[in-house]
């Protein structure tokens, strides 16, 4: 039998990842962008966007529950909780695990993944019909643009900062979301490797720490994003991210009190990392 | 004009890692393994055996430095130290920043990596001059057998374990490490990814445990090793690895006393890791 790889094409990556295709799910263009679902011995389910991985079953909880939980365990009553991007639901689901949570808004350009992760990813699309969400097919920018003090948390789950998602790492957007953030808002956003994209991080970072009160990084390893020492930018206004506020911790697999407080980046790190 | 790569093949990884290849520096067999480096843009000189990653000159310092200054540091008077495998010279260049360390002596089965550092990689090679190095071509478990209470730190920077590796991590070679140590010694091992080989990480954990007063997990991220969450099974028989001992800490990229004591895995994540 032919031995089928998957082999993604990341330009900004100087090291390639390829994968065994067990079974092809799925191919299909989307209105933006090539959809591909395929099944790996190891991985289960992998979900690649214009040749870039973007989740596995076997380790997407790793980046979900670090993308949400922080932020949300940080708040002390997160409410009112906006997703831009974020179309597989895996940032959706871990969000609705929070009690307090009365609406969970997803904005996500591209009904297509969405409509994917309903058809394959059986395991990332639970929150998609909890009467708290609410999707919305739309421009995160534009969104941003007319909202204002409404939201407690606002999570920017986007794919890499090229093409489309590219407009999310603006000092523009960033301000965007400081206004559309309630006075006392928390926001965080996925932002690459510090091994392949560490001039992001830093600039993004410099972006957050001249708009919020607190700005910081956190980090998780993940193994099938290219890089894998993954970066969170996190920015508040008023509580320290640090800081857990009083509520039980959600069930998870990965994060915890103590994985929360020690996923931020060693002091001196943070130092070397922004050239200090 | 063509474009080379170089795929590595790990069995053992569920992602295949491929390398631009700008220029081969050397190929050959040596007694025991093929020995390959070549040049890349972004990682520089990259040493490869028998078609496995070793290191490459872009980020070895996070490896080297994590495997060496954790048990260096939380060690107050680290004179003897021993090194098994590490013939690249990274580990020994690392030792050797310690002043207190009289004599680090490098037990390398082949010969051929200590030749090949010293013709293609001199900036990992710098410790093999050094007068208080002593380098001695042999088998680490037939050196740890000849040895009793004579270290204060032993390092084993080997390669994955199988093939002639394996046996550095059986109960029985790490059983005479502990009694080739003095009586406060501490001992550290590289135990592979906690993303693909989990059981490999419980396993030398659980038989530390046995051996050692102390036993503990602690981690780095390295982009260039399968699974890259990257693990570093520490055993120390009377000082707590998790404290440095009062000394000034050495020049370094990645460690730093705030690393150190952050570098070890969460509790939650140790127990989640254990089963327990």
């Amino acid at each position: 039998m032919a031995i089928l790889y998957f082999e993604e094409a990341d330009p900004y990556s100087p090291i390639r990842y390829s994968y065994e295709v067990d079974r092809v799910l799925c191919s299909r263009k989307t209105r933006y962008q090539h959809l591909f679902i395929f099944e790996n011995a190891f991985w289960g389910r992998v979900l690649v966007l214009d040749n870039v991985v973007q989740l596995t079953e076997r380790d997407e909880y790793l980046y979900h529950e670090m993308i949400t939980h922080v932020a949300l365990h940080a708040h002390p009553s997160p409410r009112k909780v906006l997703i831009i991007g974020g179309g597989d639901g895996g940032s959706l689901r871990e969000t609705l695990k929070h009690d307090m949570v009365e609406r969970a808004t997803l904005v996500e350009l591209d009904a297509g993944v969405i409509q994917a992760s309903r058809e394959f990813l059986p395991t990332l699309s639970t929150g998609f019909s909890d009467p708290r969400a609410e999707l919305v097919e739309m421009n995160g920018v534009d969104f941003v643009a007319k909202s204002a003090g409404e939201y407690d948390v606002i999570i920017i789950d986007s794919t890499d900062p090229v093409g489309p998602a590219e407009a999310l790492f603006s000092r523009e957007f960033l301000a965007g979301v400081h206004s559309a953030l309630k006075e006392d808002g928390i926001m965080v956003a996925q932002t690459e490797s510090l091994h392949f994209h560490r001039q992001f991080v830093v600039d993004t970072q410099n972006i957050l720490g001249d708009l919020f009160t607190f700005a910081d990084i956190y980090t998780a390893p993940i193994a099938t994003y290219a890089g894998n020492w993954w970066t969170f930018s996190i920015a508040s206004k008023v509580h320290d991210p640090h800081v857990l506020s009083r509520r039980p911790v959600v069930q998870t697999s990965y994060y915890a009190e103590d994985v929360h407080k020690q996923a931020f980046l060693a002091r001196s790190l943070y130092n070397r990392v922004m050239g200090r």
